[in-house]
């Protein structure tokens, strides 16, 4: 009987350091998996003069001169988030912030934006900062915060530029991947 | 004696198994109680042209003219916090940061700052980030970091606006609620 | 035997309860020793006319005149990181971002950036925000997020001014400590 017992105490410590290991912050070297995902298309109509109609982001200061790709120009925007590539579809969230233009001899941006989910699917915002690096295929941001049905959420959202058709229209792929759910 | 201590076992096991999973970072469906929630004042008292000794903020952008809500103006604030609706109380914090206006066909505004503690109190920063959307009641932003006393923290400021006199004067009412503490 | 199990069981509670405060998110008051800690040298070298050779950084606005501090100057900037005091040294990674001045009667600003590592050594990235407060000989922001060898990262950049040579150039130390790392 003690002996039996014995081993019920040995499997027991097994398990619960094996839980307890599960349960701190530091899982393992490699990613785990994201406790929730999905990818939504970002669509950045930029305001020209007289189309205020359709535009979803203005520019509010000029390049200073810092080299030809825009350094220094600061865009704040509204802009629609869809499930598929189409920007006239029903946005089922909006991202709203600033980007920046900020290397002198290429295209690189900075972002810092609110994806604001008002849905009868999701209600609540995500958080998200970090350097657009351009010239990369796929670069990753940080979620650093979140509210409502994202409470408290932190993340990775990866940015793939979709298309890019001038100064007047472009489309990001933004895949968001969440490692901390509560 | 042996069965009492099977029975002290499982009690055991319950309460070990109990605390994992409180310890853990996924607690239950339902938001877990702050481990600090305090509520202060803010506010911004608008840089006219010759009103320096009163002013806590200024415009640094105008607005490009993407509507009629002010889209587009940044706004750079260092503002006192305080624990009632008298902006002359002595400040518990200031409120370090900038906001700006993103929306064509209402107010709606978004912010990122830094509350800075200096006091025999508190000492330490925290820092928040998270879309105004100023046509609803209460609406929440991020704390996405904190120092000193505030090390490490995360959390959600809730926001109301308490009282909005023209384009001088606005008051929000925070309500900080630390769920990460240290 | 009993009375041997009995011991070894209240040795085990000890041990497990230890184990589980420990992987909780609230170690202790005092401040837990960082995962990850290194110390870099920020360089910023202002854009003034005719120099975009050097220029690292470009002021966007212009202060409205709020106080004799440059309150509201804000610049964006692309700086490099080296591991000495020298802006001519290999930069190990570039600190992209944004600062504003915003205290009406001293020197005072804020900060959010990214830096971004890519050489053999270091892949990914760091998101940081938070105040400068000039004044204060070292001061705290927040490392709010990571990606690539930084997933999920989260700490505090103390920063303190090594340099400051008028408008045209500054060097700040920062040390950058994460605490959570994974």
């Amino acid at each position: 009987m003690v002996g039996q017992m014995k081993s019920f105490l040995f499997l027991f410590v097994f398990l619960v350091l094996t839980k307890t290991v599960i349960s701190a912050r530091k899982p393992s070297k490699s990613q785990p998996k994201p406790c929730k995902n999905f990818v939504l298309y970002y669509h950045d109509i930029m305001f020209g003069v007289d189309d205020v109609q359709n535009a979803t982001s203005a520019a509010v200061t000029n390049p200073p001169g810092l080299g030809n790709f825009k350094f220094g120009k600061l865009v704040i925007f509204d802009d629609p988030m869809t499930i598929d590539k189409n920007f006239q579809s029903e946005p089922v969230a909006r991202a709203q912030g600033f980007y920046f233009y900020d290397m002198k001899n290429d295209y690189n941006a900075w972002f810092a934006y609110t994806l604001v989910f008002n849905s009868t699917q999701h209600k609540g915002t995500l958080n998200i900062m970090g350097a657009d690096l351009m010239m990369v295929q796929s670069r990753d941001l940080s979620v650093v915060g979140g509210t409502g049905d994202f409470f408290m959420s932190r993340g990775i959202v990866t940015f793939e530029t979709d298309t890019f058709e001038g100064a007047k229209y472009f489309r990001v792929k933004m895949d968001i991947k969440l490692y901390e759910c509560y």
